[in-house]
């Protein structure tokens, strides 16, 4: 159930059934020579709504903008500060808790996040001090759960890389056959090293690629990877739910 | 072009030839028992990329979570403060800013935008004093378009309302045929009046519309105007980065 | 009934009648060659003062400094930020607030208020949720009352302009005789456009005027708007107390 | 001169001679029995205009609301929380900085301002580290000038006070003859003590007065401190402008 | 008792005792020749040390970090914003409230902290209105006692200055006589003067210290200062939670 | 060399040699039932004095509260909000860039503050765009180093836990060893738990560790972790600045 595509009165009739929500969240940043500026987006909304095709759980628009700075020195990539980042999330945790919800689900697509949402789950839960009845939120990053983590290193090995990685633009490519990209890459995988600034990552990784070899990525792998998290995560999900 | 199915490379090429960029900002919150919570956001997204399939233009993702506190009494609506959608704003046209990007096209879909947004704007200049290069910022709210509104005169007359009107649910099924609902309203045509906050809103609109009638919302005038506002808009987006 | 000219016993006793409130608002910006940096603020204070001479209303001090950004290539202008401003707004209506006022009539002299003022008011609502003793707000803007236009397009058709317009020009003489201006201003009618940040203000409207022929102002014009400002004003002010 | 009664161009004249302004900052906040909510603005307001009408100097619209948190427990106390009235000062003299004003005497009637206005002063050096041509800031405490505490000594003694002073409330009369008050107060010189919030102002303060008898004040005594203020601070102010 | 090296048991049975506490504070920044860069922070905290000797006093850690902004011409000086430290601050009794804190004595050791700390705690005193509970917060600047102001005078006369002064660079000697430093200084006393941004300072003051010769501290003063403020601010600190 | 005992002149002469700072990070809050509050805060001072004492190595002075919300519902903790924590943060690395200082070595001692932190990186990175002298900020968590990890894995199994750690707690009394604690722990070994907010942490662990036995913790303990950190940390620190 996609809450773009549904009406109050049929909110009101879910949170008769449930008060958890999935909110996808993920970036607007450049994925090396064939990966989707809108990857990390992608993923996680691909995803959300496989899970909420299968089972009765409510999707809300995903967060197409996330904390991006050491993307920035590739053209198309856009970043929210870490502290506007927070306000969004905050702000969206707050709106729904008006309504009776009480789980948050946050479905990510993108490790740049992590930071700024952890930081804001603290404002949130500052906010409610012993309050027994204050929020649960959780920030469930689809690729490190350990099945796909699995899944990606029995086909792609190393080659899977730590960004514009093989398991996101397939899955990414599964999500929008219609825009997979070929590209030539050189060196095949990508080098690793650790990173500072946007100008000191560019410099380092000149094609956006950390460590992958993302022309590996075809649809059916995609598929296989969107399968896989769909299950996963939904269990992960139930788990939350049901255990806080 | 949709900046999200791009990659970086296609970007620095498109800059080549252009400056431009649209952004899609919409919200999310509740349009009465037959229209969607996400109406507000699938109405510039679906125009944007209509006009983006006619011509050379770039589309960046949009922004779903608009400032809607006058919704938040009914179940569903989400909300960003006023001054966390400024942040949005102004981070997203400061990220853009740094790759060149020249004019920015923000295709609004709701009104509630309308004050924070054009605040955000204000900072943005405020930053560039006399500076020769500032940004250009326009807010497009594809419903107040002449065309666009003498359109919804000519098929509703009055029933078209100001909230969950007949035009933007009709155009909102035509982006989503699979999602077009049907439901009793009772008065036919809902009343107007001023409003103040979201207690208020609730007392004076129970069902969430305001002076209209969306009930006679169907897909083939969604199409209608979904044409008119591509063609109407496009013009318009190029008198704004012609004469700005 | 002047507050700042008042004891606070008698706003206590004040209280006890009306938990009503006016609040001037206002900017210091350019007006053109022969307009007062001061008109905005001037215009709605006198107004005010007007209203509360004939009836028992109580006028706060005017909040002199605006949202003025796009006036500040001309010597002179002052302008908060949108997020100051609307922390001005907020911090004096949650002080009156205390004392047990509900109903803030920000009786307003400038168009570029209206964004970061009407923002304020939803951060206020947002925070009462559905309290139902949320305080009701209202920008009412003297310029924009149909009779005031409707006096204005008779007594100087196209020439009155959108900013330094004559009647704000001629509403500040009234108010203060001791300092009109003669200039020389060429063309007679300021051009009209579209306009962005201060730097292209200035350079569509070199002597700062838009659309306006301000060297028509007198003060015998500037009675008659204090007259109908003063009376249609009092009708909106007893409106919006009686009905929210 | 005053900037709110002058053009653009007579201050752009007026910055070829002097890159000089005062800024009178005030409060609206009880003062005892018998003194005007406005006192706090209305003597610096006062005072600058006499300074004004002897010299050529500039005077800038008054901010009128302060920051008087301590006062909030009685009737018509309007206070700006100290970041708010901060943000207020930092934009106000960045402002006139862009015009060309290198020298700010914020003229002040308020002691409660006294800690944001000197931290707002701090943010402002903050933003121009080791810059030769960074603005000069001064807070001018009209009441704690030398020669006015002397003359207030010598008039009243003990009597004088903290809060709702006689030479405060004689000089609001001498600015306003018209709303000069008259109450019972008991005792008659008020108690001193050291205070916290504004519900331990008012418990130790009942009627708002800290050791002072303002029943003393009146028009006479206001224009005494008149002449003195207007002729002790221009010097000042022309000690700041010389040797900063 | 020092809460760092306290269980959170011992301050459980602490807060059955006493809800006051003692929280110093300091900065980091240049004391002139033979000054140590922690001067501010090792005063305050050596005193607070010596309190909780003797009595049953809880001391929690020193907040190390100042409002310095003028001192940043210097190497090794380091400022937080007042914004920021405002933020500090706020946070800090906010957190200690919840276990049931009522007084908060800050023992400050730097002039510059004066502003934004007392603006915080306007604003902590802002949150509680009414509230009869509301903390009780007191800034305690040493140097200023007047006790300690007497010993100084009697031993350094003028020389004891206004910055980098004699007493409190022979208070930090005693606490770390390890770290004694010897300078020549020209001239022998050093110029004071009023100032502006930290380039100012830095030009007025070129050796760092304002009206002082530190030259002339040792650690037998030290020994003097430090037993004389540990018996008076133990007085003032009785004092402070008795009565309010 | 620790800054708060040096001069300026020092600090002026140290920036010939070294333009890298170590700035210990850590927390005040509990620890378990013989963990002290200020663990956090004193592992990283310690370890850094070490390293400072072998090597010429500048050492800031510690900021002891950090973002501990979780640990809210046990007497004595404090915390930053994590936007304050990251002002913190953004503010001292930007006073000592003004200095010279470009190697930003924050030496931790607490998780918690692991994700303000991070984003305060992304905030000052964000500053600097491809500016190729931007600062080089690294967040050292000590217990996370390997040669440490596997030392307490050897030492303790999984006894070590993950609050209030043997590790931790042993360090903290080697620093400390006049404030060891002893006290009954039942069970010897506490639970492990995914947790919320600070109410969710005490029900799930009443006594504050978590899956930890800091009963185990000896000064002799101790002594071989800072031992082994000292050593480590600083390969750590010399590979940060050489690389970077
Ligand atoms: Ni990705
Ligand atoms: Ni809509
Ligand atoms: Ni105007
Ligand atoms: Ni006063
Ligand atoms: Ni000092
Ligand atoms: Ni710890």
């Amino acid at each position: 159930m996609l809450l773009a595509l549904s009406t109050w009165q049929e909110i009101e009739a879910y949170l008769e059934r449930s008060t958890a929500i999935i909110i996808p969240i993920g970036s607007t940043e450049q994925h090396g020579p064939n990966g989707l500026i809108g990857t990390d987006s992608i993923c996680p909304t691909h995803i959300a709504a496989g899970m909420a095709e299968k089972e009765d759980m409510l999707v809300a628009p995903t967060i197409s903008y996330g904390m991006s700075q050491h993307h920035m020195a590739f053209a198309g990539s856009a970043t929210l500060s870490p502290s506007t980042l927070m306000a969004v999330v905050i702000d969206i945790v707050g709106s729904f808790r008006q309504h009776g919800f009480t789980h948050f689900y946050f479905l990510n697509g993108h490790g740049g996040n992590i930071a700024p949402v952890t930081s804001a789950f603290s404002e949130i839960y500052a906010g409610h001090g012993n309050d027994k009845t204050s929020p649960r939120c959780r920030l469930a990053n689809w690729w490190r759960d350990s099945a796909i983590a699995a899944l990606a290193k029995e086909l792609y090995g190393n080659a899977e890389g730590y960004h514009a990685t093989v398991s996101e633009v397939a899955l990414s490519y599964h999500a929008h056959p219609e825009a997979v990209k070929h590209a030539e890459m050189e060196p095949a995988v990508a080098p690793t090293d650790e990173f500072y600034d946007a100008a000191d990552f560019r410099r380092k990784f000149p094609d956006g690629r950390i460590g992958s070899s993302p022309q590996l990525a075809t649809v059916a792998d995609g598929e296989r990877f969107y399968q896989l998290a769909v299950e996963t995560l939904t269990k992960d999900f139930h788990a939350f739910v049901a255990n806080s």
